[in-house]
């Protein structure tokens, strides 16, 4: 038993509130799980060594719930662009030089460095289609102590341009990929990453559900992103209609962790459909804000169905994987949207939920000091943010989401364990 | 004169794109003016002292066009909360506790370091209704060598709450301000502050109107922010009806330098009157964004009727003075809004305009490097932003401005003078 003392700590045990202890203790097991938190240390504890934070805040550590790795260099880039030609221009070509060894190294070691920097001790990536890229994160990631859910993108069927891959390529490259790295590791984990129906095949969709429900891994997916894409599918599958037919019918949702991220066109069946199965809802609030290119899913409308929820960076549709300014984004989308339509805007509670235990149900019990819930927790120091005085530890927290500085954050555990910046396999240091 | 050469210089002399030079040399006269860019040094220039600052970008500095001195510690603060309660538990008594001298002192530092951080060398500054706040903030920015624009808030109505001030007081203080600190410093000047039509009677409007007239004194106001105060101005001026008419009116508008914030509700006419006058318009996004209380004037609106546009952060009504981020979010307020009402979004180079020369016309000629302009300049390094290769200057600009971290201003300079981190007169260091 490990015990923390600090002098606040927070966290979102349900979607609607914070849990605001002041002066408080948590006691950590062996196996890097909370056994709970006190505000009073209770005897039974008193002889375990104790690491005082003095006045900083834990909080739970971040979950970034959708990032594209080999598009990272593009992060803030080519927005003014129309769509078309930002995927010619940027995206196309950043995903083909991350075919290349000194290209793809640097980037994952970047990818680990800036979720480090951020405090996402829990992310899940969407790979490119490369094979070497997607197997090289995964040894990068395994160094160093953090969780991550990882997949090698599958689409072997042509969208905007030639099909990325074959279907054989595709469906041998991912076996590859499973009998190498899913379920071996309690921190780094294999998602199932079809890129969204349009580009995959029947056959291809068929084993990504066999493989998903066989080896019981998660399948994270684009879904019903726009109009265009919600048409092309809905004449394929004139029988099933919807994102969510499809999807189910192939055997993507349902029976296993699953993730669906933009979903901007679902119907009420296919969020009833989504609370129903437990499939996560990922919105990505800086994709839409920075591309402009759809209106994006009022997140209060799947709240509304019961749809578990998280926030997603997607860079880079996004910016920035800043989970700070992610949650920002969510509620000034939430506000603008709320004078369109009849939702109410997102509250901090709500946001700072999804970005802690919303997103972390991809990855098991984390995103939250519960008992049991592993230990995956940030210090934050808010002594450089501002200098006046605050009325309450939730007033000290709010400065430290809006400032969104990540030099506030001290010290970063997964699972117990602290962790230290990411060292670099590739030099010698 | 002095030679500054850069890795790339960027401004934008005209409101809808970059110029953007690489390798290029600026010239600076003694007077602090810029004298010309250059690829090529001229040869007549060869012999002044040049400053290299190597591969790093130069830009003009920003200006933040308006901002409530006494609000800056709530910034972040209680954005979940309805309006009237954000007003009645965190604006008026932060409006309050600024009438203490330890408070203000302090508050006015912390906002003269922050201008300094985010490199706002130019700031348009609505102190509170205090007389000793608001001659301590002109005193603290005296000794910063940065501009700024301040002035007292008139306000002798009661709108939410008791009237602020008599009317009396309030013309009086402002007399005694405007024969202290107007037009007597290059830097430095006062603003006519009337906080909005429904709180200043007739005779406070028509003493402001006249004071603007004979010492030709910019005048910055709120102005038709919602439904509600539109509808007491309607009812108040059956005849004038609309603010902007109010505003000319009483000579607060029209003759002398003028800018009206918010303004949501500006009705054609006012828009064409704004443009006619050279009133400029500063929109606060993040304002808007974080408290979610009225739509917002569309920008390209206002644009498009040839107003000239300014942005401000509207602390602690926005979150941030962060100008990179309050581009970003004027990017994004209006890829968002352009979903729902008819008008293209903003693109970087308009924003950028706004937040260096179009704001900077309230003080003159800053904002750009144009010859004649002054030499209001940031030194940016992207070096720690991004690892990756940028494919032009302008990339490396995009990354900074979506990165919005002040660490990447490694220099700054106001009227030619490199300015450094404000001392604080109020210890001996």
């Amino acid at each position: 038993m490990h015990v923390y003392h600090a002098g606040g700590v927070i966290h979102t045990p349900v979607q609607n509130d914070f849990e605001i202890y002041e002066n408080a203790y948590i006691c950590v097991e062996e196996d890097g799980r909370v056994n709970g938190i006190y505000s009073v240390l209770p005897k039974s504890m008193m002889h375990f060594p104790v690491t005082d934070f003095g006045d900083q805040i834990l909080i739970p550590a971040f979950t970034d719930g959708h990032i594209h790795s080999a598009q990272l260099p593009n992060a803030g880039l080519g927005y003014d662009m129309p769509f078309s030609k930002w995927l010619g221009e940027l995206t196309y070509p950043s995903e083909r030089r991350y075919r290349e060894k000194e290209v793809y190294a640097a980037v994952n070691r970047q990818l680990i460095m800036d979720f480090w920097k951020y405090g996402i001790m829990h992310g899940a990536i969407m790979s490119s289609t490369d094979y070497g890229a997607t197997e090289n994160l995964f040894e990068q990631y395994l160094d160093s102590g953090m969780c991550a859910l990882i997949g090698k993108m599958n689409s072997d069927l042509p969208a905007y341009g030639a099909a990325a891959e074959s279907t054989e390529a595709s469906i041998r490259e991912t076996e590859l990929l499973i009998s190498k790295y899913a379920n071996k590791n309690p921190c780094v984990n294999y998602a199932l990453s079809p890129e969204f129906v349009p580009t995959c095949s029947d056959a291809l969709m068929e084993f990504l559900g066999d493989a998903a429900r066989k080896h019981q891994l998660p399948v994270i997916t684009h879904a019903a992103e726009g109009t265009e894409d919600v048409e092309m599918v809905r004449k394929r599958f004139p029988q099933l209609q919807t994102y969510g037919n499809v999807l189910k019918h192939f055997g993507l949702f349902g029976g296993h962790p699953a993730a669906a991220v933009h979903y901007n066109m679902a119907e009420p069946e296919e969020l009833r459909d989504m609370a129903e199965l437990g499939v996560i809802y990922v919105q990505c609030p800086n994709s839409g804000m920075d591309m402009g290119t759809e209106k994006l899913m009022i997140m209060r409308k799947a709240m509304n169905y019961g749809v578990p929820c998280a926030l997603g960076s997607d860079i880079a549709g996004g910016h920035t994987c800043n989970m700070f300014r992610v949650m920002v984004s969510a509620m000034q989308l939430s506000r603008i949207t709320a004078l369109y339509e009849p939702f109410e805007p997102l509250k901090t509670a709500e946001v700072f939920y999804m970005a802690t235990k919303g997103g972390g149900k991809l990855f098991g019990k984390t995103g939250s000091f519960e008992t049991g819930y592993f230990f995956d927790a940030l210090v934050l120091d808010d002594g450089m943010i501002s200098p006046f005085k605050a009325e309450s530890l939730r007033e000290r927290f709010e400065r430290i989401l809006y400032a969104a500085d990540p030099a506030c954050i001290t010290l970063r555990f997964c699972k117990g364990k602290r962790i230290r910046a990411p060292k670099n396999r590739y030099t010698k240091n």
